[in-house]
């Protein structure tokens, strides 16, 4: 019998609206290799496939070739492992189902796993980051849109259809805001990008107090709300107080059903530190149930923003034999 | 070296405000032998003890005796077995931390092994009734309060602290009714017991609308009120009309969170039968994440009351390598 090495290195790939990263990643979650590309020069699925496929060949020949490689973990928007498909994601240019994993596992003759970015990105807290040693644990991100991936035992929940985590859709004002995705009064219209944004422009309608902000209307963006703050404009303040009251009091309803050891906010909208974090907290400690009160931790992710997503893929793919429909 | 053959029994207790029930449980569910007492006859902890104890040897000792019993589960209002204690049980009369699971073991010389109500009725129905088979699933248990269990990847979650499920603690009314944990708006004060009461006579006193609920205000149940609805009273249909809404969003909001593939109800509440589940339904379906529409079944219990509630404690004694303190 021929003398078997195991291999030692995975891929990670992230595909996000913006970007689309590769990575080759050893077993410890040293990054060997990476690359990227922008996911909207591809609207045609093919034409994404062929250039995602030419790039990785590209990365593993120059990098040890494909002998080292195990397997393969993709992590993208509306993407759901029991079908190893995008399914209908609103903001990503190739609209109903796509089956990512099996295109690429054809293209690359590797095993293949997909799941969706939140999914991934608590498997790659679970195992490089702060969540290591946890058991139960959230993790949240607030960028676009609001997403989150939990583990109980030990293990990633993924619920009986691979949708569980759709926090961002919990309804926290009953017939509030409009969503996008149908619903009145989501979360993620309130505390996500545009949520926040939303807010400073009705707190601005509603009100005559001069604020900075008033100058830049039309440009605004949460971090620039975030930079008002810095200067110590009162309205901009008041945007991440309502922000995170009412993100503490959704994560307060999270937790007193999943009874997390920790909730890890991560995403751009995590940058806002302080300005978001102490009324999050405040709101948290003021809305969950009594015997849990202490016992929840609210961290910020101690991984940085692009490390963190190919980090989270690479732990999808060394699960490749659970989580891929081709075994 | 002896024969040894595997101890084919367990005991099952539950734990209630009205009755504690005992039984002899065998490998496949069946209730060899049980009986009950007035759980309030016995407002001290030590007597409550000595008569459980008592009752369970009398009753072991009658039924093939202690040589095929392996080990106890006890189910209650209120108890972590990861502390193997009943804390802070607000209905209870035993105040504080009562390590109920050392005190019976130390009785009775046997594994013992405690946890909440409804999350033993989630044992319960996984084993022997509607979720056997699923992986995924929840139960809701209504009466004098909402208490939930539910399983991922066919393990019962607890949480980090024994603390999740507290489904009834959530806030689906911002500022709305006092809740006896001390919050507000938790849907507890909405669907359970008392507050379907004060849902009725909220609605009595806001409309000068004939009722005949009007006539028995002070003696009003949720069970007089079905009674009501059969009778075509439209206060009453309203109020289980006013109950499901609320009850539909709550679970929407959970389901979007933890993706079960089914949802069961359970507790004195889900008699209420088609009152209250039509507008449960509706209402799940109109606040349900698209992509999970159609995904997730609402089920009646098949287990009755008095026989589910000891048959998931039989359950958690089965597992009592894993949910006692005491190995």
């Amino acid at each position: 019998m021929e003398r078997i090495i195991n291999k030692t290195r995975v891929i990670g790939v992230d595909i996000s609206v913006e970007r689309t990263t590769i990575a080759i990643v050893d077993i410890r979650g040293h990054i060997v290799a990476s690359g990227d590309f922008k996911t909207l020069d591809y609207l045609n699925i093919d034409d994404f496939i062929s250039k995602l496929s030419k790039e990785l060949i590209i990365l593993i020949d120059e990098n040890g070739g494909f002998g080292s490689i195990r397997s393969v973990g993709i992590s993208a928007p509306s993407a759901n492992f029991r079908t190893g498909c995008i399914e209908n994601a609103p903001n990503m240019p190739w609209k109903g189902i796509i089956p990512m994993a099996a295109m690429l596992r054809d293209r690359l003759g590797l095993a293949v796993a997909i799941t969706n970015d939140s999914k991934a990105i608590a498997m790659g807290e679970y195992t490089f980051g702060s969540a290591h040693g946890m058991r139960d644990f959230a993790i949240i991100t607030i960028g676009h849109g609001l997403g989150c991936g939990y583990y109980s035992h030990g293990k990633l929940c993924n619920g009986h259809s691979g949708l569980s985590g759709e926090v961002g859709h919990s309804c926290v004002v009953p017939d509030g805001r409009k969503c996008e995705c149908g619903l009145e009064g989501c979360l993620e219209t309130y505390v996500a990008e545009k949520g926040i944004i939303k807010t400073a422009k009705e707190m601005m309608a509603e009100s005559s107090e001069p604020s900075i902000m008033r100058n830049i209307v039309d440009s605004i963006t949460p971090k620039i709300i975030v930079e008002c703050c810095e200067k110590g404009d009162k309205m901009a303040i008041d945007v991440y107080n309502k922000t995170g009251h009412i993100l503490g009091l959704a994560l307060a309803n999270f937790a007193s059903i999943v009874d997390p050891e920790a909730i890890i906010i991560t995403g751009g909208i995590a940058h806002a530190g302080h300005w978001l974090f102490d009324p999050l907290c405040e709101s948290f400690d003021q809305h969950i149930f009594h015997n849990m009160k202490g016992n929840v931790k609210i961290l910020e992710s101690t991984l940085n923003g692009r490390e963190r997503d190919v980090l989270g893929a690479s732990v999808l793919a060394w699960n490749v034999k659970e989580y891929s429909l081709f075994k």
